[in-house]
């Protein structure tokens, strides 16, 4: 029904997650109104992160140089490390702009159910890293879940004896949440790890 | 915080309509998890967009062809016209496919508040169309509102004395809508317009 060129077009951005048919259309309609000059630097953009952005070799952050910006960084806390197992984790960290430790990024968590071993999410390169470097604490940065507790529990028996505290960030009631709402096991968890009003 | 190459991409997920920040960051992240090959199709179909797509010189709907496919196709109903004020609107009747005549496409609507008068939205064009040709109905197929009703109103008042009916696609309740969500002036259109049961 749609000239050929617009049926690809819709085509192409039901690719990415979340976009439906309804959506697409929309789209791919505002594609046409765009100015050509926009929708090259579009093209352009796209072609420059598939050819430009690589993992860091040391913490696998995305980055366009050899060395992450981070690792480059001689101001960072070279004691502190942060465990995260999704790369997009580094980014809403620094947002905050309140942890100056180092990153490391695993490709995934530990899930023995869909044979996700430790070897196929890195932590051989961690714990090397962690070994060769001079870290006094690792702070375990997963989101909260089954995979994300045997992933910690797995690279805190690893690390044991090497006098290095592990931590893991607190799991809770978020903030401003309205109470009513929040889910029975957030809140069990909240309560166990309540901390003393000093 | 970005690398560059993905902060220019989100930058780019962002002209889009109904795109924010969160998701130009989700977008621009799959972008990265695509094959390469995906990404240049999509690129290549976004070009093509771009440069095939033109509007067809007789209706104005898009096309990529000298004429439409419609105004192309010979076994079309010659006599009927519908008119629509947005081209998303032909592809719409088409995916019906219960409408056999032929589309013309205006560029909006009249609105003088908007400083948009019948010269800017291809009136002139229109009303040509219908002189020269053999149309016995024009069927007005326009979003509901005052600029609709205008525009209607004008090419009846064009079109008067030319043997033509002028027609409009019916207002009123949406079939499986719960009555308590019907606004009150889609109720009362459909109340004005009741048609008896025969």
């Amino acid at each position: 029904m749609y000239p050929d060129s617009i049926k690809n077009l819709i085509e192409s951005f039901k690719y990415f997650p979340g976009i439906g048919e309804k959506t697409a259309e929309r789209l791919a309609f505002s594609v046409m109104e765009m100015d050509d000059e926009r929708v090259q630097l579009f093209s352009d953009s796209m072609h420059d992160v598939k050819t430009k952005i690589h993992a860091c070799p040391k913490c696998n952050t995305l980055t366009e140089d050899n060395l992450c910006s981070i690792c480059q960084d001689k101001m960072r806390e070279e004691n502190v490390l942060c465990v995260v197992d999704d790369v997009k984790s580094v980014f809403l960290f620094e947002r905050l702009g309140t942890f100056h430790g180092l990153y490391h990024v695993l490709s995934g968590l530990i899930s023995p159910l869909d044979g996700i071993n430790p070897e196929d999410i890195g932590l051989e390169k961690l714990i090397d890293r962690i070994k060769e470097g001079h870290f006094d604490e690792v702070i375990l940065a997963f989101k909260p879940s089954i995979e994300g507790e045997m992933t910690g529990l797995y690279i805190k028996k690893v690390l044991e004896g090497l006098n290095i505290t592990v931590s893991k960030i607190a799991n809770g009631v978020p903030m401003g949440a309205d109470m009513e709402y929040i889910d029975a096991l957030t809140l069990e968890r909240a309560l166990l790890d309540r901390k003393k009003i000093s």
